[in-house]
């Protein structure tokens, strides 16, 4: 499979025009080389090659390889660090993949006013290793933060643990650098907290690389707290330890992290990390507060009181830093572990509002019944972001498709709790026609207008977000995009 | 006056229209009752009387009315309490102006998930008053905020003094239902923190009436804190009371407020609420910070000492709730105190990095020396938001010139330290044409393109946000709005 759908012609000359903008070496044509690129870490679906990846280092390169793509009609798209689980990183059918993970510097670090300007390609956990010895860190911490992207972050506007007290990409990324689909370099967004003009930048970061291609990106850096408690609660049961979780929030503590691996989970974990998890336990949270010394040990108590009155089997304090480094250890490392347990899988990812969350899971347990199947969980509790860990176990007869019909029964499930189908891997290749779930036709439109004034040739990430039908490609752009950009 | 910009015949259809949709009680026609309605709290420019007042009670008549207007192509504009100061909720030259006074439910309080949903006519000040009981309030808190609406909250993304350490409007809005211009009711966001799709949330939220009108929305309550201290540090300058800003943040300290009134303000301020501030400083800061009992205490302690290092006077902190209450109405009703020491005043509106706020005063001061003419300061300088506050004295001659001349020095000098041209207030009529030293050609042209496809027209408050000769109205709409949408 080498993926290719340009005419030979028409990749040669984009070979040879993208060798010139970004020399020989920042250019990828081989299958081989290609075959890397041809996934995110959603494995299950949408393998598909490039045609080529393009490695450019500077905002003028990006600038110049979209006017090359613009000029000869041809498809491309960002990708960071490609560890996405919804195929927003993977081509929908070839054609110029332009890849950031060369753009790696950290641009300015403004400490007085805590912030940093990175490339895109910057990854995560270096800007707070950068700015550690400052007493500062980066607070948004996808699980893949040793590896992901700035950039990509930005995208998809990730989570992570951390996300609860501190909030999402979303909420601290103040400006960006930006190339439109045309090749157009804009400024969204800045160093003050709110901009005259419309807020491009909040519907930039989320767009999943379908308005533009993001180059520097401007983030908030926040303050080391002053003290971290980390608190492992075990459950007999994913209901109890859901409860809690309403229970800790409403009685007005707003842990950092709110965790909750169930007993599949720990069985994969401890199977791979030995982060001392309990194997006997139905579930557990992983909780965490931080803040003032004296605050955060009223917080444990307060804690501690909410579980031992959802009947918890026991509660742990972490004693120390390794024995913290260690829980989070098996947190961070869970999606990894699940080659422990099953032979496959099928990551999913939904919201649903906090109080729904033992309802969800009880629903989630009666379709893997259903289906005849393991469904794992483990999820960003205290944010309702569950992540339903579907096995797909080769013995089992038609197990894929076992798999997928249980995922999208998830999805529903997770829709009608009056929650969303996704928390923070994005809609991507995947999830495209779930959104007719969630959005009328006159929400849908709205957006694709947006789109389509941004890139009315539909070149730009193609195939992503929107459900076939709707501006998912060069199809259904508008005819006269010149009429657009008419006033010009 | 009477500001008619229809013809006649126009305005006789479009009223009996607008009476069948909301009832003959809810649409004004009279040239005395449409005067209340030709500006908003910014007087000294922009008078216009719209050429209708209609006052709807529901979504659906939002609709009806934006599908008459948008049939008749008629200019429209969304208002709310008209507290606003750029002349955003002022009729640009008459059309329909739809003030959504009479739609102040509260629809819902989720109060375990701490969310309320209200009609847009919603007092600011009532929705905190509602959530007391319950041990919750609505953050962002508008020196208006005894009539300001949380739907003109939404328009101008408005902040407040206690915004420093909580975020502004869009930080606390979750969804909204919005009427786009051409009448689909659309709805953006919900009770989820991360949704997917494009994060038209976000657009919407400060787009200042320009893309639709918001009817409902859904925000976020916060938990009341444990305690509260506020603290009034004296000093003999403004630039020290500058320096101390930065230097709290610095120490790792977020107040909720930090609000800075300089000898100007505070004369203004004693003469008309007698807060007890002192006459014979150079400035104050009203300081407070909230949080566990602890953590406050020690806050407090830090304050102090960053206030002392800076040379401050004195330092008080408020004994009894009444004196807590006191100052904070001193701070409230600075605006409106002004009257007390100029006969006329222009509030400006500008943001800077909080570490330039030394230096910007210290501009201020100078351009007023420079133009014989003064300035007031009062800022929430936390945010780096500075409200230089203009008089217009008549016994100067040419002080209108004067005013405006330094307005735009004091625009120009903030932008030239790295900052924007308003805070809270938004660019409405007042500021179109800052946006260029702001943004760029592609910059301005991307939101515009924006602006178009959602209302290409041009029909939904035409005249605000953009310089003259980008889309401020019909004229520049694209001339086959029908291509836009031909995908549909």
């Amino acid at each position: 499979m080498n993926g290719h759908s340009l005419p030979a012609e028409v990749r040669a000359q984009l070979l040879g025009a993208c060798e010139r903008i970004v020399g020989p070496a920042g250019v990828l044509s081989d299958p081989d080389e290609l075959r890397v690129y041809d996934c995110d870490a959603l494995t299950f679906f949408h393998r598909q090659s490039p045609d080529l990846v393009v490695l450019p280092t500077t905002t003028a390169q990006v600038s110049d390889l979209l006017q090359l793509c613009y000029a000869h009609r041809v498809p491309f798209l960002p990708r960071g660090a490609g560890t996405g689980l919804s195929g927003g990183a993977t081509p929908h059918a070839g054609g110029v993949m332009i890849v950031l993970t060369r753009m790696t510097r950290i641009l300015d670090l403004d400490l007085p006013n805590r912030m940093a300007t990175v490339q895109a390609g910057c990854v995560n956990l270096w800007l707070t290793k950068a700015v550690e010895p400052y007493g500062l860190f980066y607070a948004p911490d996808p699980a893949s933060q040793t590896a992901c992207t700035i950039g990509g972050n930005v995208a998809e506007n990730a989570g992570g643990p951390h996300c609860l007290k501190y909030g999402v990409t979303t909420n601290h990324v103040l400006g960006a650098t930006v190339v439109l689909p045309d090749g157009e370099v804009v400024r969204l967004g800045g160093k003050v907290a709110d901009l005259p003009g419309y807020d491009l930048l909040g519907v930039f970061t989320g767009s999943e690389g379908t308005l533009g291609i993001c180059t520097e990106v401007t983030v908030r850096l926040m303050p080391q707290p002053e003290a971290v408690k980390t608190i492992l609660a075990v459950f007999r049961a994913v209901e109890d330890a859901s409860n809690a979780v309403s229970g800790v929030i409403a009685r007005g503590i707003i842990p950092v992290a709110m965790e909750l691996l169930d007993r599949e989970t720990l069985k994969a974990v401890e199977a791979n990390v030995k982060a001392g998890y309990p194997l006997d336990a139905g579930a557990v949270l992983l909780i965490e507060v931080d803040g003032p010394r004296a605050q955060i040990v009223a917080e444990a108590v307060g804690v501690e009181a909410v579980c031992r009155d959802q009947g918890c089997l026991d509660v742990r304090v972490a004693q120390t830093e390794e024995e913290r480094v260690l829980l989070w250890k098996g947190r961070k490392e869970a999606a990894g572990s699940f080659g422990r347990i099953a032979h496959r899988y099928y990551l999913q990812d939904a919201v649903v509002p906090r109080t729904k969350l033992a309802h969800v899971v009880r629903e989630i347990e009666a379709i893997a019944t259903r289906h005849g199947i393991r469904i794992a969980n483990v999820a960003h509790a205290g944010d309702g972001n569950v992540h339903p860990m579907i096995c797909v176990d080769p013995s089992i007869p038609d197990c894929e498709e076992r798999a997928i019909k249980a995922g999208s029964e998830v999805m529903r499930c997770c829709i009608d709790a009056g929650g969303t189908v996704t928390g923070e891997h994005g809609i991507g290749n995947e999830k495209r026609e779930y959104l007719r779930y969630m959005y009328g036709p006159a929400d849908l439109e709205v957006m694709e207008r947006i789109r389509s004034v941004l890139d009315p040739l539909g070149l730009c990430n193609p195939g992503k977000i929107f459900p076939d039908g709707n501006a998912s490609g060069a199809g259904v752009a508008p005819a006269t995009p010149a009429a657009v950009r008419g006033h010009r």
